[in-house]
């Protein structure tokens, strides 16, 4: 967030960055190497994923091109494998810029959302169980293989 | 939308293709060679703004990895000429895959709205003001070069 005289730094120590070092487990959904994507733990829909860049860019502002190009083809991949596996057309991709904006992980990520953007559920209120989440991560990951 | 048995064409008679071949007026705050950005008139929050790719693409999964960076670097530019404009820093990254989702032009489309995401008015309900529309659109175009 490069606004006015708000300078906000990248904090090595958020939950994304912990993942990308392997110190968080997470529910891997597809990785390369510029961009990792898994099941969003609090869910906004069934099936709920990110995807980040490995890049310490907070929001879009900060993106670099060649990150922002390799997100948002990992996100294409993530979409049409969501499409097969649950079954259904309506995927809502949605980025959230600034706490102001709702963003509450200040790394940059997209959230892919099998869902209609009327009835989404509230962002980052409940946890969803492990076992669920590990069991969707594994289809999906199976199914990107295809796109 | 390539899902399952369901093939859905690109209809060459959507208002986007329209204002691309500048059939349909519309209040422009960018355009490159890839892509065109101008104001939403059914804006979800003051300042809406929608980035749309010259390339036919109904969807994230037609998209093209050149004009999927292109679309990306110009909502990045668009949103902080946003930010500067309208003076705050919450802005959403929104894009809808399918009438499922809520998207209601089948040519792929990104939503930059200054805005909350809980506070979100509804999608495509009510038109907005031409001339604060034009307005806005002037002051985008001129704080985009910053950026």
């Amino acid at each position: 967030m490069s606004q006015d005289n708000q300078v906000v730094k990248y904090d090595d120590n958020n939950i994304f960055a912990k993942m990308l070092n392997s110190d968080i487990p997470h529910h891997k959904v597809y990785e390369d190497d510029k961009t990792l994507a898994f099941m969003d733990i609090m869910p906004q829909a069934e099936g709920h994923v990110l995807v980040i860049p490995k890049q310490k860019a907070i929001d879009l502002a900060d993106l670099e091109p060649e990150y922002a190009a390799a997100v948002l083809m990992t996100s294409k991949k993530v979409m049409q494998a969501q499409r097969q596996v649950f079954a259904r057309e309506g995927i809502i991709q949605m980025q959230l810029n600034g706490a102001q904006a709702g963003q509450t992980v200040f790394h940059y990520h997209v959230h892919l959302i099998p869902g209609n953007i009327h009835e989404l559920g509230i962002h980052a209120a409940k946890q969803a169980d492990g076992e669920a989440l590990a069991n969707m991560a594994q289809k999906l990951a199976a199914a990107i293989s295809d796109f």
